[in-house]
């Protein structure tokens, strides 16, 4: 292992986030809110001088890398962006326990958004928008959003980009790693712009929008799938047209961001055959007409059991995480479907996070081969996703990566367990977590928040947050003690 | 597919049953329940005419059979023995209701225990025998029951066994199947007999001991890995005696037969080399201190917290389902140990249901390998379960197993939360079907039973619990169109 790199590659990520933090600390100074804006600095200040002791410290020799370094990169960001993402938190004395702070920072930068602050009143203006800005940080990566403002002469970026981005990848858009994080970039930031003023245009129908400090954070949550909000109910208190805007929001943010390059290059068509757009929105479809039969007796009208069922099957699909209604009230049916879905998550490449679509369609076609297999042992089955041969090694993968998502999923749980809550709370808790979703049933539905279980559980819920988002091995592979020899 | 040797075969078996439906009518009539009996003899009856049909009207012309011909007879013949199987509930009224009665039987095949019945007071000997015995008859398979009468000249059978025999065979006993099935048949008898003489070794000690009938019983229900009693409270009335010796011979029980021949023939070395045993083991062990420390509040003496602890640990990690006290009230961790345990399941070849303990270890050493691979991409990992290099396909196998585990899962769940019921019920009850347990938590806790379920729901934890004991492809496979393609 090439330590150095990897700290100094950290070191790059850290003075970033100092970077980063300035922004909280101007929406401080707007709000005259000088106690949070002096935090902000002194965080800010905390984090340069940390990535100026990496960047510095560690000057690599060689600047060669391979697979295990980008893992630990990735992985020692995410955990050392969190910990200095917290100081705000901390110093303002608003969240002035270290683990919930952690555990909130983690929240929004894996973009679960789940929250152990059970009064949101308490947060100011500055501490409300890092919140939900860690959310579009995480969205599309600290990695991407690095590659679009680093100039990289090499392709040593890969290898962390690998680790990163989420899922199997359709295909490349582009040849060279750099210009499509660009892109990819160029398309997160305009489709934010896009919900932010259509929430704005909120404002000129009667009784219709939200303000614009609002409509920034919810933007940010949709954007990057993440959840956080302004008030203690989420989005029940605001208008229909609001709604529907987050909720279709939540389905574009969900799709594969590729398929969007392809939809600026004109080629519709390509855009138009994804296998997993196709299972995303028939999913998004057939689980919104079944919750809203199921949910029928508990609103007035049509529109209303319609809107309040796609909103709810976008979030959580989506593992976005806002919320209309208190779900956690449905029927059992509507529950177990949403609990199915956060499971499944959306499409890969998207800001989501859960199994994703295209692992979901891949496992689907495998099984489907073994059956063809075990009725006709000695025909050949070539399956095919979007005309690409299946071949063995990605089945292979998907089929352990499964496994491993299973087993972590059944050791957090075993752990969150000893708080002794209901097995609802617990199988619900880590799936919101593990999946990066933020609200469960039971004891952590969205009208509660996290902040009854235990330090141990919140630091083994921030873990299967950093899992599910790192898509576990990154992070598991840190772990591995091997993986740090010289 | 050859349907007349199908249909052949499974005629054979119908009129195995009908023989075997003599011996509940043999203890109807020493118990003096007449009427009991009538409706053992017509049942009997309605098996043999049913068999003989089947036999005589399909004399197949070719004996030629394949894989997919195997999967048929077995999935075939599980649901018509349980369907005819089911008559003597329905004729002697004590469950009149047919859906409920096929239930019953179906759980009674599978050895899975779970009962409709909320009151076993309204049961006979006769009606509680058969039920009981139809544990013992599923035990083993009625396949390698019927191979040890039967004689074969050819290697016919050995597609039935292959969709019969639980798990992955570590390594073929002996080279022919037939003696194999007459071996690991004695084992099953004489460790029967064993259990029997030990439990009626009881009466020697003052107040230790059951009757002659409770001991069937609970040997039948021990052997078959099932948990159908005779009380509601299942082993919580008995002695301490009797509940230790139960423990330990449902963990027996558990072990893979092939091991016991190992004994049998003097090579201890080899059964003693087995890591399946030791993970059995280890788990069980582990799961039982875990679980001890954590209800230790709940019980008076050291002995009493390591007996209850031992005892439901033994009775759901070998899937038999027979309780000494109602853990439903259990500390959620030692809930959720429980639930977990369901899922993993005993060692393969034996009569447990549940995942088998060798997938687990094949789970966790492809997962081992995996992460070596990403550490090492270029170096080449071979591991060993046993000695045996574990190959590619074995691998693939047993992780498209647990995925098509998991979904089969996951379709149960959404479909009996139709009903409304808790997600802690709904997750346990199809955890308990599926593995062939018996009792779940919440409202299929020990102290309840499945009647308050609806009809729909009754039918599809039926198919679940035939899945599980199936090992899911026969009979997902019999359900192929394809398949029956002439």
């Amino acid at each position: 292992m090439n330590r150095r790199i990897v700290l100094y590659w950290v070191g790059r990520i850290v003075l970033l986030e100092a970077a980063l933090l300035l922004m909280p600390l101007c929406v401080a100074l707007v709000f005259r809110e000088w106690n949070t804006a002096l935090a902000f600095l002194l965080s800010a200040l905390s984090s340069a001088v940390t990535g100026l002791i990496l960047f510095f410290g560690s000057r690599p020799r060689t600047r060669q890398m391979f697979a295990r370094e980008g893992f630990a990169i990735v992985s020692l960001a995410w955990v050392i962006t969190a910990l200095l993402g917290a100081l705000p938190f901390v110093i303002t004395r608003q969240i002035p326990h270290f683990i919930d702070a952690f555990f909130e920072t983690v929240s929004g930068f894996t973009t679960t958004g789940a929250s152990i602050v059970p009064d949101l009143s308490v947060l100011d203006h500055g501490i409300l928008f890092w919140r939900s800005f860690t959310h579009w940080i995480g969205g599309m990566g600290i990695l991407v959003f690095m590659m679009a403002f680093l100039p990289s002469r090499s392709d040593r970026p890969i290898h962390i980009a690998r680790a990163e981005i989420p899922g199997p990848t359709m295909g490349k858009v582009m040849p060279r790693m750099q210009d499509t994080a660009k892109i990819l970039y160029l398309i997160y930031i305009g489709m934010t712009l896009l919900e932010f003023i259509l929430l704005m245009c909120g404002n000129l129908i009667p009784g219709g929008g939200m303000g614009p400090f609002d409509s920034i954070i919810h933007t940010f949550g949709t954007a990057g799938t993440g959840g956080f909000g302004v008030r203690a109910t989420s989005l029940a208190e605001y208008s229909p047209y609001c709604q529907w805007v987050i909720a279709i929001f939540m389905l574009l943010f969900g799709v594969n961001f590729n398929l969007y390059f392809f939809l600026l290059v004109k080629r519709m068509g390509a855009a138009l055959k994804s296998s997993e757009l196709w299972l995303y929105l028939c999913t998004a479809f057939a689980a919104t007409g079944i919750i809203a039969f199921n949910v029928r007796h508990l609103f007035g009208s049509v529109e209303e059991t319609l809107r309040q069922s796609a909103f709810q099957v976008s979030s959580i699909l989506t593992t976005t995480g806002f919320a209309t209604t208190d779900f956690n009230g449905w029927p059992a049916l509507s529950k177990s479907i949403l609990l199915i879905l956060m499971m499944m998550g959306s499409c890969a490449g998207s800001t989501a996070g859960g199994l994703k679509m295209s692992r979901v369609l891949i496992l689907f076609k495998t099984i489907r081969n073994e059956i063809r297999h075990l009725l006709h042992p000695r025909s050949v089955t070539v399956s095919r996703v979007d005309g690409k041969k299946l071949d063995k090694e990605t089945e292979r993968g998907t089929l352990s990566y499964f496994a491993i998502y299973m087993l972590c999923f059944a050791v957090c749980f075993l752990l969150i367990s000893v708080d002794g809550k209901s097995m609802e709370t617990n199988i619900s808790a880590v799936a919101a977590c593990y999946n990066n979703i933020g609200p469960g049933f039971g004891e952590v539905g969205p009208a509660s928040s996290y902040a009854h279980f235990s330090d141990f559980s919140k630091v083994v819920l921030s873990f299967a947050m950093l899992l599910g988002r790192l898509e576990i091995w990154p992070l598991l592979l840190s772990l591995a003690p091997s993986n740090w020899k010289k």
